[in-house]
């Protein structure tokens, strides 16, 4: 019998916000302004399928540490040059690139978390760095009681010491945090470090015909929401 | 003439929160459960005393790294030990350790910073820990958009480390944060490191017949609450 968690700890990408949305409306957007012709749809899928990638280079030590912002803007640099986009400012790049900090949430996420709250310590735990999770949370709402994330310990998920951070600096043990997550990858390796794991599948996160990782149903919780999730957990 | 601030960093012992009264109260309460004939305004005035000393242990390396609370725990055990008090459990002690988890806001504290966020960043900058810091805040309603505390950089305020943490996590340049508190030497040493400094007394800090620090007016701000602030920042 696990004990009750204390604390909730929630992946960002995908599990509370809808990145693929806004990044696809601000390109075009952009690409209106400057009459540019782009599948803005591919253009936000190559984006985030250089996500791992980049920051699997500062795991293995290629890349010292590296804000987020900065790997997705080197990221941007590339692909808006495979794109065939040209002409923009430096800062009208640097402008597009913090889109990542303009997500908006599922349409559950805040009233959820709202209830959540009440009765659990919630933070985050992404891989977004602190200013990028601190801009959005305040944008879009979301109630956290505090911003954890990998910049705080120099390690990208799913490195264990992300992980080992939340029960750390909240004085509990492992097993009294419980990960939230759309990603069952995100959750093993949550598991493999002691936290409870709450599965929340987000089937839009890439798009209507996008991708779906394969279902695992091994975790403590399954919710298909955060509001079915507060349910669940009695908040 | 130096830009807007677009983030505010608190002080939040005595700043945010009144430490005195709830170490009086909850030590009361242990009194009477337990019989005992203790002065606890001089206990709680004795057990703060020992705060700067026991973090500048650490500051000094003669210790290493130790969060506030065990910093605290630490100081608890010889104070009940010079005041006579005998016959507390583990768990007991522990008790009432946390009661810097449960002081209560200043009573504009709530308000003036409900304004504030919803034209600043507003982040606690305290040598309390970051477990302390998150319990205190859901107990007593303090809104912040993220929790910030001398344990993510395992330096002491003032070390510079700890003021240079905000503006490097929020994204920010040095004279784009604000530091705010009641005790000039943190604005000094803010500002020492490029900060812009809002002081705002709390006369009441160390009680009804409590010593004062000299009155310094040469900040960016001086203000008498957090209402005063909120109207002084156009929030």
């Amino acid at each position: 019998m696990t004990p009750d968690p204390k604390a909730l700890a929630f992946d960002v990408f995908g599990t509370v916000v809808d990145w693929r949305s806004a990044v696809i409306r601000e390109g075009e957007e952009l690409g209106k302004g400057k009459g540019l012709d782009v599948d803005w749809a591919a253009f936000a899928d190559a984006w985030r399928g250089r996500y791992a990638p980049s920051m699997d280079r500062v795991r293995r030590g290629e890349l010292p540490w590296t804000r987020l912002d900065d790997l997705h803007l080197a990221s941007l640099e590339e692909l808006l040059g495979e794109f065939g986009v040209v002409g923009l400012t430096e800062r009208e790049k640097e402008r597009f690139n913090e889109v990542w900090h303009r997500l908006d949430p599922w349409p559950d996420s805040v009233e959820g978390l709202t209830r959540l709250k009440k009765r659990y310590v919630i933070t985050t735990l992404s891989n977004g760095n602190v200013a990028l999770l601190t801009n959005m949370a305040k944008r879009a709402g979301l109630p956290w009681d505090l911003i954890l994330s990998a910049e705080l310990v120099r390690h990208y998920k799913p490195d264990p010491e992300t992980y080992m951070m939340v029960p750390g600096l909240l004085s509990l043990r492992p097993e009294q945090v419980m990960m939230v997550a759309a990603h069952p990858n995100d959750l093993r390796a949550a598991r493999a470090n002691g936290l409870q794991t709450a599965y929340v599948p987000r089937p839009r996160e890439f798009g209507p015909q996008g991708a779906q990782e394969a279902p695992d149903l091994s975790f403590d919780l399954v919710a298909e929401d955060f509001v079915a999730l507060a349910d669940k957990l009695d908040a």
